[in-house]
């Protein structure tokens, strides 16, 4: 299993460093692995798309669900070079991922400037990040959208 | 501010209402508004796209960097039908936005099937998601792509 992943670690570094040299986004690649076959590669593209999800991860987990056709991905690996941030972690959790591995871990993101660690730690104490407000305003609206889900005919769940 | 924050919350529930009577995604939406203007309006779309990242709050965040060409949202408010998930949260701190507002808590989500809850725990104690292992396969190819970045003449930070 260690060859393994750590054969699929460099196809994660491959894709991180053709971004980087593209000046597509930070040093981040990723892949995801089912059954010993490729499904997904991709790196950031936070620059080239001026979008701030774009992370390597998502891409790769978009692009897998893509040519699977299906938004569950259990039995499969994301591989990425970089421990994952929360937004990651948290599309790894919705695709039912079943393994994540990561070939440096956060600190060594933090030293080159990326903000991983102060996001894991807001998910402990939401004071943390002073620059974001969060608030509940009770809408009406939004709890009919809510209850009018489980009669909607065309709910699938995923 | 009150009555501005409902009329908002009205537009995102609006969205939420379009994508789920068109079977594209569960019953979310959301838009991005600065200085009194919207710059960005979606609903989920993991069904449509297959793609278990494409929530309300992820799509309005990358319309409304696209909108403005910018990967950085301060100044500007996410509305959003439903309390986010950890993934959409984390989108929110990438993009620096200034507030969050939303319009049904969590629990909502819960009771007519949605995950967030559970991942919300799931940042407090990993163990709590069974289905998923996280390892460290340490990898010198990923951290020579990490230490390579500072050096990077095509480096932007974000």
């Amino acid at each position: 299993m260690r060859n393994t992943d750590e054969k699929w670690l460099r196809i994660a570094a491959c894709e991180g460093r053709i971004g980087a040299r593209k000046g597509e986004g930070g040093p981040f690649g990723a892949c995801v692995v089912k059954n010993g076959v490729l499904i997904g590669r991709a790196h950031s593209e936070v620059i080239k798309r001026s979008n701030p999800c774009a992370h390597a991860e998502i891409n790769a987990i978009r692009l897998a669900c893509r040519k699977l056709k299906t938004v569950d991905l259990s039995g499969a690996t994301l591989y990425t070079s970089c421990e994952p941030c929360p937004m990651c972690m948290g599309a790894a959790l919705w695709a039912r991922l079943s393994r994540v591995v990561y070939g440096v871990s956060i600190e060594k993101a933090t030293e080159i400037g990326f903000d991983h660690s102060l996001f894991y730690d807001y998910f402990k104490d939401r004071s943390i990040v002073r620059w974001l407000e969060v608030k509940e305003v009770k809408s009406k609206g939004c709890t009919d959208l809510m209850n009018a889900w489980l009669l909607n005919p065309r709910r699938q769940h995923y």
